[in-house]
């Protein structure tokens, strides 16, 4: 009993950088395992982007580590704010979300989380039910509960007061908006980015001065790392795979990854046990394991997640016809696209030719190999996908289109 | 009609502390002589509190002076905050008020108002009506309309801050209720005492930050000073008149300051017209007429006020009756009693006697004059009202007894 704990607790914390409350974690553990009362977790997620990638997914495999484990998960759709959209009008971008752009937002998270979440023990919840209803005297309650000064203790408030840049005051309401969620969904444990910390807590906070009879703790994730290893994983960066996005792309963006990356992903995006995690190292370690065995198991758990098995076998074997011919080196230079791209343009754009006219002269003088194919047409338009290109013996390239 | 309206704005301006936007009530005085149409003056009043004296009178008395020039009245009590009580628990003494007590308070607020001000031109409403349907929507928007820099400029909340002393978010909320009251009402002119000076500018701020097409003037009153002449009028210092006090006590009261207050009480309190009041000035200053004459005339007209003027004529005339014996001075020292007194511990306490027992060794031996009466009993209470208490020859006190 006190092992199984042990082990629980010790998934829970994997990668994690920091919890405020273990001891409370650990009694809920303990109740779980001794009557099978689950808990209420509860985690937050924005109305506007419901379009996830990997960065993402850090936070729904740990809420699936805690559903195995006894949570009731609360996937909270703060669609109140976003109703209203940005009222100091500063933001022109922040537009209102309507009811029916917040519910086929939610349709679409709904899609892919649930391919690592338990349907049975997962809830989609809009927090615009209650915080409607709370209405100006509610409001005014909420607002009794929390000082000015606590407020301004946060990193970003306190930064921008003493270097007088202006805070509207709704900027001290949404912390107690998301605080007093907690307050309602009376959660055992928030789960959040490490960038929430204050507001995290502000629940905590809540939920004592409502006098709801528990604190939550509180579990902080890392941001992930996109795929140069060094940003955060984000779209604007370009660094991203996307939960969508096609097989074939997904597997060979892991692939691309260096190896000190992929055990970082290993920690937060696979469902391997960490035993597991810790033997495959040290199998590495010894040399009775290739590194790029490592990477394809990796690409292979991933894409069967968010596909299925048949495409994770379909994109090993094409990554693995494209690289059959062993001149290609492992680490090619990468190149992403935004847009659909003209051969020449793309040749020229990543210095694999001077300029588009060299690449035409290379083109017509079978120079240039799409995926090992000897390719002619100096028309050709690249759309979405990924190429591994060559131009004479020795210069190779990975283009990948997002088109 | 320049005339006029000069005439107009020195009546509006006299006793005022400190004006924010006089060119704009010159605007709507022009309007008003012009075309007769009227604008909206509003002055928030405390449902807590509905038994008024003659420091609340001061704003009163403005107000009817506004109505004379055009101004529609909106006697605005705030309701919605009182409804709610004090949300941070800290004022144990401020319980919520019920929607009866409420109302009741009004109805107390009537009947004393309409004593001044024209109620042909006097609206009383209760700002729960559009605070309580804002809801939390509204309170967001309201909250984005404001700074949290601005608020701490507030003089009381940058002291408490800087001495680290905490601030309730709530406690920036209620300001801007006060300003979002102006938005609903569209008021030309806020009028309220010097001490409301942030809270009364946020309506200017709320009006434009909602478009209304209009910016308030603001116009701010001192607070009176009690009959001390000293401290403003309180009802916890006891150096106030209150509006409902009988004739008698209200009328020898006024009686008993000193000339410096009582011009000072002219400008606030009285109807008269300020070139009256000069023309009294100078007179005295001539010699042609008596201070204390100026002083009687301005408790009559106070009492006609309050009272009536039968009721002035009798305070007056019994006024007069106790003090015709010319052996009673003009400046007694005055001793405010909160109950019912016997009249030894009275004499005690105003030191009159050096004790009880002493008090009633004089009793005993006939040297206790109670306006002019002997008094022989030694068991006498004194209730309610106004006395002038003689021991022996010289020893001379008025005692006033609020019972």
């Amino acid at each position: 009993m006190k092992e199984k704990i042990q082990e629980a607790l010790q998934e829970i914390k994997r990668g994690s950088s920091e919890i405020i409350g273990e001891e409370y974690i650990t009694h809920l553990l303990q109740r779980f395992f001794q009557t099978q009362e689950r808990f209420v977790l509860k985690a937050g997620f924005d109305p506007t982007a419901p379009d996830l990638h990997l960065g993402h997914s850090v936070l729904l495999r740990k809420l699936a580590t805690l559903q195995k484990y006894g949570a009731d998960v609360y996937f909270l759709i703060g669609d109140f704010t976003a109703r209203i959209g940005d009222p100091t009008g500063k933001n022109q971008t922040r537009k209102p979300l309507s009811q029916e752009e917040v519910f086929a937002n939610a349709q679409t998270y709904q899609e892919q989380v649930f391919k690592l979440l338990d349907p049975a023990h997962t809830k989609i919840i809009f927090n615009s039910q209650w915080l409607n209803e709370l209405g100006s005297v509610g409001m005014i309650e909420l607002t009794s509960k929390f000082s000015v000064a606590r407020m301004l203790e946060r990193d970003d408030f306190a930064k921008r007061h003493s270097q007088n840049q202006s805070i509207s005051l709704v900027e001290f309401i949404y912390p107690l908006l998301q605080g007093y969620d907690s307050v309602q969904l009376k959660s055992d444990i928030e789960l959040g980015g490490n960038d929430q910390k204050f507001n995290l807590l502000v629940g905590r906070t809540l939920q004592r001065a409502y006098e709801i009879g528990k604190e939550q703790s509180v579990m902080m994730m890392p941001l992930l790392e996109g795929l140069d290893g060094v940003q955060k994983m984000s779209k604007s960066l370009n660094n991203y795979i996307g939960i969508t996005e096609e097989a074939d792309q997904m597997y060979a963006k892991i692939l691309s990854i260096s190896d000190t990356l992929m055990w970082r992903y290993y920690e937060l995006l696979s469902a391997k046990p960490l035993s597991e995690i810790q033997h495959l190292q040290q199998a590495v370690q010894n040399g009775d394991y290739h590194p790029k065995t490592a990477k394809e198991d990796l690409a292979y758990e991933i894409v069967q997640t968010y596909h299925d098995t048949h495409q994770a076998e379909i994109a090993k074997a094409n990554f693995n016809r494209v690289f059959a011919n062993n001149e290609i080196p492992q680490d090619l230079p990468i190149f992403s696209f935004d847009t659909e791209m003209w051969i020449c343009q793309a040749l020229k754009e990543s210095k694999m030719c001077d300029s588009t006219s060299q690449a035409r002269r290379d083109i017509a003088s079978g120079a240039l190999k799409i995926n090992q194919q000897k390719c002619l047409d100096a028309q050709l338009q690249l759309v979405s996908g990924t190429y591994i290109v060559q131009i004479g013996k020795r210069k190779f390239s990975k283009f990948i289109i997002k088109g």
